[in-house]
């Protein structure tokens, strides 16, 4: 067994604190990564405090790891000693249904395994993530990082990277096409440079007149704020594509009337309360809304190897270990821009 | 000006009553239709009771009509006297949008021009349908339709029909794919006849134990009861395309947890209330909702060639202008099967 240090969660209530459990011993299809950075997900706060339910304690949270290999086992192949890698939301998967065949391990008929908060596939070991030393993962889910992207900046990319180039990839947005991001936070500030990076001409939509500069910045070319009730009416049928990255409580409504002719309103988001839609608003213009989870490996790597050709990394402000509960605060707050990142040097 | 006789909603509480009007003399790219049946859409009840708000007093509805050529303007090619053809949901539209443009007439942007209850492109006559003797429309809103088919049972093509062989063949449905038709009425046989047709699996789901066996003659391999809890839980991400015709208020979350990866939700239905749905189930499956509205001319044609070639029809039970108040009343109770139609020589 491998000794790990770690931060955890003990139960729903508690602050996360250093925490010391074992990995497991490389097989021979594993590899051991030393941990360097891991992003900080809004949905790693959900699950350590139990709001989504069902959550597994003692939890390390962290699913935006980028670390380097220290050892692999007889049989691995993709990777070296010394390689820069990554690990996203998933480690691992059955491999042999039909949605797993069809690299889409996410949307695995027996469930993925999550990267932490979810039981291995032994059926006993607790899955730990990335807010730790280190971690040992199949070959299979783990990807490879260029050394040309910035490491710490490259860790969001796992999950907030691909959870926003997978739909829109999939909406096969192409240049010159009117995009709109919903929502300017950690998955929203990915989405504005996936967008602009496809050639698209970008709108931000935010309630947050204050998120307009940022929104330039980004390379978004016009912003709407979505409290102007006169300035969404005119964008009534402008948009081809929609990207919803709000999980706060909202109707789908409101967005869908943005449409033009067969748009889509892409759905990353969960808001806890069912959102409502207008059937009228769908049939009147052939819209669509499709809803989108991370992505399959085989994307995920695509998405790394696009992001290190463009250079396209997050927005984030790296922060040591014992910061994580003063982070988590801050996020409740929407106060960071835009993802903060772990040092597990720090640790 | 050319009389026609006609059966009229004066206003949204009495009965519907014989009419007399006059229809504009015909343009050089008029077609005068003598009208031989009409089908009695749900929609015509809810025009005429102005269940959905605005409605044009006096109201002629009806927008299912069969007829014959009587007349044609000097410029029109397309049609001679004496040719069967049909009028559907739309009678105009700008003609020059881009929606218009590729083809899709209902989603013209400055609005498509209905067949009744709506305001005519010169801004101030009536538009009025299709439970009368005659009427007159541009050639480009005019149907050709085969003397293979039977006239009666056509009708109901050119609003049932269209409305659910145009998201079906936008779903891209393909021979062995797994489709359900949920709400077996005027749409939903329609929907199973056409989906059967494409060799699509089908099954119908509903709430009536009752329309199980005409779900077989209709041609639906499977057939699931919606309240059977247990049943639907046995068909979770089980279907490829699922066409759900009901107008009843309900939630959209129930039908999207059958849908299999990637699977897609048709909406071709009203509910009043506005249905809420689960975005964990959208984005778990990389599901999709997809609204339609009727077809295009083009698209309406291309149905009509193809249920020639096929002799799809629609199941009708053809009745004299003077029972179309109690037709109503067993429309409301759900007692048609599937769709009635009023021939127009009892007028």
């Amino acid at each position: 067994m491998i000794p790990a240090k770690a931060y955890a969660a003990l139960d729903e209530k508690s602050p996360l604190q250093p925490y010391s459990f074992e990995r497991r011993s490389i097989g021979s299809h594993d590899v051991q990564v030393k941990i360097l950075f891991c992003g900080v997900c809004h949905s790693d706060i959900h699950q350590a405090r139990n709001e989504w339910g069902g959550s597994i304690y003692p939890m390390v949270p962290g699913h935006e790891i980028i670390g380097e290999v220290l050892a692999t086992g007889s049989e691995v192949s993709k990777f070296a000693i010394g390689d820069l890698v990554g690990v996203g939301v998933m480690v691992d998967s059955c491999g042999t249904c039909k949605n797993c065949s069809r690299d889409m391990e996410q949307y695995c008929e027996e469930g993925m395994t999550g990267t932490y908060n979810a039981i291995e596939r032994d059926g006993k070991t607790i899955a730990q993530g990335g807010y730790s030393s280190v971690i040992v993962v199949k070959e299979h889910y783990v990807l490879s990082i260029s050394r040309k992207l910035d490491p710490a900046a490259a860790a969001p990319l796992l999950c907030a990277g691909i959870t926003t180039y997978s739909p829109l990839k999939f909406a096969n947005v192409q240049p010159g096409q009117k995009v709109a991001v919903v929502g300017l936070g950690g998955l929203g500030h990915m989405g504005v440079k996936f967008a602009v990076s496809f050639g698209a001409d970008v709108t931000v939509i935010s309630t947050s007149p204050s998120k307009e500069a940022d929104a330039v910045r980004l390379g978004a070319h016009h912003f709407l704020l979505s409290t102007d009730k006169e300035a969404m009416k005119k964008h009534n049928s402008h948009f081809d594509v929609i990207l919803d990255t709000v999980s706060a409580d909202h109707d789908y409504t409101e967005y869908l009337d943005l449409l033009d002719l067969e748009g889509k309103l892409l759905i990353v988001g969960l808001p806890s309360k069912e959102p409502s839609l207008s059937p009228f608003s769908l049939i009147t213009k052939r819209r669509s809304i499709i809803g989108s989870m991370i992505g399959g490996i085989n994307e995920t790597q695509e998405m790394l190897d696009y992001c290190a050709d463009k250079n396209i990394v997050s927005d984030v402000e790296v922060i040591p270990m014992q910061y994580i509960n003063e982070a988590y605060e801050r996020m409740v707050r929407s106060d960071v821009k835009y993802r903060f990142v772990i040092d597990l040097s720090t640790l």
